[in-house]
């Protein structure tokens, strides 16, 4: 029976960056972590350890550099279209490169009221996150957050739930629920302007989060997801990954004391985990 | 602009299992982690907080416990058979189950020079992973291993690359080659030997790796690959991710030093990765 | 030769925690991890497996819920008093007690531009900690900070060091200087307003890092402790470790290209590490 | 009040190093980390930004690499008794050097039968630990594993132990017991044969735990550190520090099921830590 390369890619993980732009009396900083991913005909390679198609993914990473002292690096997405342009253009046996970017968000100190012009923090653990995957004929770009982390102690609910043998889960209208965004979206077309929206889907999720009266995380994802598509137009689909990390309430009657829904066991396994993609149609 | 619900499913991540077998002077453990998917009809869930066919996600890890009271759990891949079948019986909502298992490899401590009969080590990082999905059709059995970390000092080279203006690498007939493991292959049907062949199969990776000339991580990816389908019928295909975990040389020259392979530093970013499937045609 | 137990404690590590406030139109939240250690006459226990003398780690893990329903879990150093206390009372075979705490922090999402009554969101990777010894005759109490994460891109140099023949590290004047602020302080007494000097003691340490003109980590972290115990009174002593994160310039030229401080390399390995204690005299 | 410069040191952390000793036939390899911590006069440092005592954390790790080009790394001890000699004659201004190491072990993998000469495996989490703090009088030499992870399903109770009103543990004849070692002993004086001695200190940490009729995890210890004590003339102490990895027993009873120590909860936190030091009179 004859074997046959499938799909297959490589490239450079890990690629860390930081940018600075200095202007007079301000300095701005950007700092990413890149991957990118080629695909094209490397069957000689696999084959026959044949490298004249292979760009070493060492120069992937010194591309990075390069392109990085000639663009501002200011929306991640437009960075990374630069880069596929760029490996596009030179490398002919490459039928489609992938630029995937995570952005460690940092934030001013504050400084005599104001926001320090030249000194910063790391904001926590959220990421502005960039998935671009490219070929002649065009890009398809998708903007993301992950890891942000969020909590509400009210208007949570899951009960009325299906029953089995098994089924020994208490029915709760009033539990805490917190999850971790992971949140991707696609847009249309790619004349963007990526930081406005980002911080514009990152409030409307944020937003819908805090207001919704929740049923259950699904109930609660589906209003955060569908809350993005009608608020803006440039947003095509949108997948949202939440897993539901669960705060236990503690049983305290072995020891006389009844828990009013004050002391509870956060917990981070196992966990719930509720996936979806909702499109335009 | 109507919004639709698309591809969608919930379920529980890291739930944690140990099961001990108990025999007249010898026990055996197995250590899983599990993680269960469903996917079905969800949208009354989604759009009217609705949970009547919602199974919470606590009692897909009840069943794993009682389920695994009732099976000995001795080959992954069977557990998880009978997890799939259990969800799909009762739960006539459910179109799909995934279940995904990675098991902590433990091994006997040597004692009294033969094999412990109840005393235990954990034998790395590496596991051995199960990934099904079945519905009322069938099921489809892959099988995996992740996280082997393997190193040689010979045999390996990286020249006759392509070079643009920002490729500054070196070409370099003894390099050493080092990468983590991760491979997952498709079973043909499910009357599988599980276990002897995942050994199999394993034996059959590190072999090639250990025995190949490599031109690249492409080519022996390849190779492995290859000598792994041509030994093992029942597999259908295989997929390889391999991470280039570099070594880099140091320059000693600064020092008035040579380095003829000999002090080098390890490096975990940036890295490349390589990427593929095989398949039997 | 005879053997000897010397110093020996056992306790309960990774006790979490959420401790939920709540009043009309306004919820509190609180999110802990502690460590609870005990010294004491354990001899027995070690020596000749007899228990009697031992309080099971699970009773200490009950303790936590069952205290933290009684107290409010305000201020940490307050809980963590309490709880040393009820330990101390009822175990008279225990001669010291260590509670060591690391909160998380949340901060209130925006809403209608205030601060939401009832929805948060963590607040980074920054830990506000305490670490409390206490025996009959008192309590030390120390507080802190770990995982602070901040970078400056002006006012820091390095040069006029210590050459020797290994050094190939260049003089710079206008390095990017970054680090993980790891502190710890020690009160005089315990009564006191720990929250307030908890937010004050952080702002000084922030304030100091940015406005430092530095000639070196180790002149920053004593110029940050300088001020701290310069403008706090009830402090007696401060520790800080100090990491520095180091940003590499990125070398262009064999791109033809300059670098004039703007592409940079973040590293995690190889760090330098900086740590003094600076006290009141 | 005037403000005092205590204890302070600083160093390069992460260094990592991988040395190959090539010989006709059979390579042999050692993967280290380490760390370096300088003590001395560097208050000028600290006080004035005088960085004239101060040779750069960066030499340190160009200091690793030279030595590492001039011997082989074989025992780790010897490795950091040759750092800390060179740089207490270099450096006058240093009072005290200490050295950290972890090696990551690998072992051969077998090839026809027998281990291969050239291609090798990760064996585990498991680390070899070396810290060796010196000054111009002498050194003291410590050894020790780091995360080496074993469990026992027979001969481990804990019962008749202290009970409080908090108390709802259970007596259990019958349990899992399992530990991550992290053991570290001090050697009398330097001329030792070093990696001999680790084996054997390792065996009999091993041996002791299987063989141990465990009445608690204090107990198992301290017959742990009795028997390395009392196998080893060339040890004057030994630390433990032992986590107690909890295995909870499932509750099956809400399904009508018993489980007769089959059916396990694997839980990383709470876990219990049982800390001793064992010393020769």
């Amino acid at each position: 029976m004859a074997i046959k390369l499938g799909e297959n890619n490589y490239g450079k993980s890990r690629v860390r960056l930081l940018r600075v732009v200095r202007q007079e009396g301000r300095h701005d900083i950007k700092e990413l972590t890149l991957g990118i991913r080629f695909e094209g005909e490397f069957e000689a390679a696999h084959k026959k350890g044949d490298n004249r198609k292979i760009l070493p993914t060492d120069t992937m990473k010194n591309t990075v550099y390069a392109l990085a002292r000639q663009y501002p690096v200011e929306a991640v997405e437009e960075f990374c279209q630069h880069l596929i342009e760029h490996f596009l253009t030179y490398n002919p046996q490459v039928s489609r490169v992938g630029v995937e970017a995570r952005e460690n968000l940092w934030s001013r100190l504050p400084h005599g009221g104001k926001p320090s012009p030249f000194t910063f923090t790391r904001s926590g653990a959220e990421k502005r996150t960039a998935a671009l995957s490219g070929n002649r004929e065009g890009t398809a770009i998708r903007a993301g957050i992950e890891d942000l982390t969020v909590l509400k102690t009210t208007k949570s609910a899951f009960d009325g739930f299906l029953r089995d043998p098994y089924t020994t889960l208490k029915e709760d209208r009033n539990r805490i629920l917190s999850t971790s965004i992971h949140a991707q979206w696609l847009y249309d077309g790619n004349e963007i302007e990526f930081s406005p929206l980002w911080h514009g889907v990152r409030q409307t999720l944020l937003e819908t989060f805090a207001e919704h009266d929740s049923h259950s995380l699904q109930h609660t994802l589906y209003a955060m997801g569908e809350a993005v598509l009608n608020s803006f137009d440039r947003l095509r689909e949108i997948h949202l990954r939440l897993p539901n990390r669960h705060f236990n309430l503690v049983d305290l009657s072995p020891f006389g004391m009844d828990n009013p829904a004050e002391v509870f066991l956060p917990t981070d396994e196992p966990h719930g985990l509720i996936e979806a993609t909702l499109r335009k149609e």
